[in-house]
C-alpha cells in the first residue's frame, strides 16, 4: 500500500544489494570512483549550470544493478514531493528561492497548475507539499485548475489534514488569472500529455517549465540522446566507461500496436539492443540475461511499458498486451516507441526482499532528497512505476550531498551521493533539452 | 559545560518565555505580524539581496525580551558551526554552492584561514565542521594558519574524532599558497582583531570576507547605524515601530578605562540612552528596569562588556572592572565604546530556568540554522557571550524557513521564522557595510 508523506517510513536500514553478484565489486568501484573525483565532479557541474541553467524541478528514476547505476526516466513535472523526508523540505524551500530569484526576480505571485486527476490523493498530497514549499519560500501561491468542467472553486480535503483549493483558470488578453489574482509566474505541475492547452499559449507571464517540455512535444529518445552526450563528457572527465551510467537505447517512430504496424522495426531494434547489451555483459563478465524495456517515447505514468527478453516476444504479443501498449495517459495513442536497455534493480528492502528503486528529486541545481519505490510483487527486471501498481515510498534517511570518505564507498551517505550525481547528469540532459526547445520559435 | 556538535543536545522543547510578562502579548503580536506579512517580507528581502549581495556567512546573536526581538551582535567570521543541528548541514552545503557560484564561479580550491588560538577545541570543532561543509560542497579545502611560529604543518586531533591539518601560509608574489596548493579563494574565519595581516594584503586571489571587515577596521556602531536604517525601512514595509526590532545605541570614541578618560562622555550617553529606553518602556507599559550594555566598539568574543543600570556605575568602576573593560581579544586596547540598549532575554530552558539566547547562522542569503546559548549562571540582563563563561549549545530543532500559519504565532516553527527574519535584517545591514567598505580604496 502506498502511504502519504506524513506517514512515510524513514529507512532505518538502506536497501541491500542482492543477490550477491559476481560483479558486485563494480558498483562499489563506481561509487568509490565518484567519491574520489568529487571535487572535479562538482566543479564540472558548476560550469555546466553556468552554461545551461538547471530546470526549475525534476525527479529522476534510477536503477541500481550493482554493476551499473543509470537513469531510466526523467520527469520535468515531478509528483511525489509528499514522499520526501521532512528534512528535505528546507532544502526545497531554499532551492525554490534560488531558482525563482534567477528566473523571475520580481515575482511575488505564483499560479500552480496541477494535473487534472483530482481523485488521486497521493498526487494531490504532492501538490499540497509543493504548494507549502512555495508558500514557505515567501510567495503567494494559488492553484489554477485546467479541469474543463470546473466552473467554480473546489476544495479537496486530503488524508494528511491539508486541503487544496482548486480555482478555474481564466484568460484575460495575454495573461492567465484567478479571481483577484494576477500571477507573475505560471508553474506547471501538469505534464500536458493531452496537448498544449490553448489557454496557456503566448502568455506574457513566465511559464515554468516551458510548454514545449510537456509530453505532447517531448520524446524520451531526445532526452536520452542528450543524456548519452552528457554521460560521455562526464565519463571522459573521470575516466569511466559511460556504459556504467548510461542505458543503451533505440527507437521506432511509426508503430501501431493494435494494427501490428512497425513490428519489424521494433523486433529488429530489440534484437540489436539485446546483442549490444550482451557484448557489454560479456566485456565485464556479467552473467545475467539481457533485457530491454519497450515504452511510449512520449509516455509517462509508467503506462505503455513492457519488459522484453527476445525479439520474438514482440511478434507474439496477445491482444491484452497490445491494448496495454497502444495508449498512454489520457488515452493518447502510442505511435512512437523507445527501446531502452533494461537495467536490473538489485536493491531490495525488508524481510520480503522487496524490489526497491530510487527516485531522486532536484529543484534548481540542487538535489533536495529522494525516496525508494518499494514493490513487494514485482521482479528485478520490471518497471516499478506502473499504473495500478502500489508501492511503498521510503524516504531517503540522509541527504545526497554529504558523502563521507571515512565510510565504506557503498555506505548510506556515499550511495546517496552517487545517486545524486547520476540524477544531476540526467538533470543536465534535461537542461540541454530545455535550452534546445527554447531556441525553436513556438508556433 | 559547553559540548561539541556531535553531542549537541537537540531541543525537545522550545525555551519558554518567562516570567509571564504584563506585555507578553507583544511578542506574540510581533511574531504574528511577521507571519502575516511573510510574502511581502520575503519579496522585500529578495529585492534587497539583488541590490546588495549577502555576505558569505554570518551569525547573529539575538535577544528575545518578549516585547522585543533584536540583534545585539553580528559576527562576519562565525564560529559555532559545530553547534548546529546536523540537519542544518545540507542547507549549509547548498548555500555555500550558491554563494561561491556567485562570488567566484571558477573556483576549485579554497584556503580556509582560522583563528590562531589552537587550544580552543570548541572553536576548532567549528573549523572542522566548516571545512567539511566546504568539502561536501565540492571544493578542495586546506587550512592555512597565520600562527607566527608555525613553520611546519601541524595536526590537531579533536574530541569528535575529526582532525585538523594546519599548514603555514606562504606568500608568493601576489598570491598566498600552501605546499602544492594554489587556492582561488581565501576564506577568512579569522576576525583580524590584531590587525590586517600583511601577508593577505593586495592579493590577486579573492578574499572572503574582505579584509576591511575585520575587527581592526570594523565598528559595531557602524553596523548598528546600518541596522537602524534597515530596521526603519523594514518597519515601514510592515507598519511596525522599529524599536520592537532595533536596540537603541550611542557611542564614545575616546575612552581609556585605565586612565579614567572619556568617563564623562560614557556617563552622559548612558544617562541619555536609559532615558530614551524608559520613554519607550512607558509608551508600551513595560515595567522592567531599563539597562544598557557598554562594550568595545571594535570588540568581539564578548570581551570588554558590562551591564549598566545608571550613569553612576560608570564613575564608580573598581580597578578589576576597569581592567576587564580596557582590552579585548589578543590584548587590543579599547578606546572606542558602544553603549547599546540592553535587551532582556526572557527565554529560559530546562528545570533550572537557565537563560537562553538564540544565535542564528546564515550562509549566503539563507538562514541555515541556529542554536541557543544556555547559561545556568547568568542573569536575564547579562551578556551571554563572555570569555570564560561556559554555555550549553542547544541546536534549533527545526529550520527557520518553515513557518506554519496553522500553529500558534509563537509555536516553534513560527518563533524560529521570526528569528530568521530579524537575523536576516542584521545580515542585510552587514551586506551594506561590506558594500560601503568595498567602495573605499584599500591603502
Amino acid at each position: 500500500m502506498m502511504i502519504h508523506a506524513s506517514e512515510a517510513t524513514v529507512l532505518s536500514a538502506l536497501p541491500n544489494l542482492t543477490p550477491p553478484l559476481a560483479s558486485c565489486g563494480s558498483l562499489k568501484r563506481l561509487e568509490a570512483h565518484l567519491l574520489a573525483h568529487q571535487p572535479s565532479i562538482e566543479h564540472w557541474l558548476r560550469q555546466q549550470w553556468l552554461q545551461t541553467p538547471a530546470p526549475f524541478y525534476a525527479s529522476v528514476d534510477l536503477r541500481n544493478a550493482g554493476f551499473k547505476i543509470a537513469p531510466v526516466d526523467t520527469n520535468l513535472f515531478p509528483a511525489g514531493f509528499n514522499n520526501l523526508n521532512t528534512t528535505s523540505l528546507p532544502m526545497c524551500i531554499h532551492a525554490v528561492q534560488s531558482a525563482l530569484s534567477r528566473l523571475c526576480s520580481t515575482a511575488t505571485q505564483i499560479l500552480l497548475i496541477p494535473e487534472n486527476h483530482t481523485r488521486n490523493q497521493f498526487y494531490l498530497e504532492s501538490v499540497a507539499t509543493l504548494r507549502d514549499v512555495l508558500d514557505n519560500a515567501g510567495y503567494s501561491v494559488r492553484l489554477g485548475s485546467l479541469i474543463p468542467d470546473l466552473h467554480a472553486p473546489q476544495t479537496v480535503n486530503l488524508p494528511s489534514g491539508k486541503s487544496l483549493y482548486l480555482e478555474p483558470v481564466m484568460r484575460e488578453g495575454d495573461r492567465v488569472k484567478l479571481q483577484d489574482f494576477d500571477p507573475c509566474i505560471v508553474l506547471l505541475n501538469n505534464d500536458l500529455s493531452s496537448g498544449r492547452p490553448a489557454i496557456l499559449e503566448n502568455l506574457s507571464q513566465k511559464v515554468i517549465p516551458p510548454l514545449s517540455l510537456g509530453w505532447s512535444n517531448r520524446l524520451k529518445s531526445e532526452h536520452f540522446t542528450h543524456y548519452k552526450q552528457v554521460a560521455q563528457e562526464f565519463a571522459q572527465l573521470i575516466s569511466l566507461d559511460p556504459w556504467f551510467i548510461d542505458p543503451l537505447f533505440s527507437y521506432c517512430h511509426e508503430v501501431d500496436f493494435m494494427k501490428k504496424e512497425g513490428e519489424a522495426c521494433l523486433a529488429a531494434q530489440v534484437e540489436m539492443l539485446l546483442a549490444a547489451i550482451q557484448r557489454k555483459y560479456d566485456e565485464y563478465g556479467i552473467t545475467h540475461r539481457p533485457f530491454v524495456i519497450v515504452k511510449a517515447d512520449a509516455g509517462s505514468y509508467g503506462m505503455g511499458v513492457m519488459t522484453v527478453h527476445s525479439p520474438e516476444e514482440i511478434q507474439s504479443l496477445n491482444r491484452k498486451q497490445r491494448t496495454r501498449m497502444a495508449a498512454t495517459k489520457e488515452g493518447q495513442k502510442i505511435t512512437k516507441a523507445i527501446i531502452q536497455e533494461g537495467v536490473y534493480t538489485f536493491e531490495t528492502w525488508g524481510e520480503k526482499n522487496s524490489v526497491a528503486e530510487p527516485v531522486v528529486y532536484m529543484m534548481d541545481r540542487f538535489v533536495v532528497g529522494g525516496f525508494y519505490r518499494v514493490h513487494t510483487d514485482r521482479g528485478v527486471n520490471e518497471n516499478l512505476n506502473a499504473p495500478g501498481m502500489h508501492f511503498e515510498p521510503l524516504a531517503f534517511p540522509e541527504p545526497c550531498c554529504m558523502p563521507d570518505k571515512k565510510q565504506d564507498a557503498d555506505a548510506c551517505p556515499n550511495r546517496f551521493y552517487a545517486y545524486g550525481v547520476i540524477a544531476r547528469l540526467a538533470l543536465l540532459a534535461a537542461a540541454r533539452e530545455v535550452a534546445e526547445t527554447e531556441q525553436i520559435p513556438v508556433l
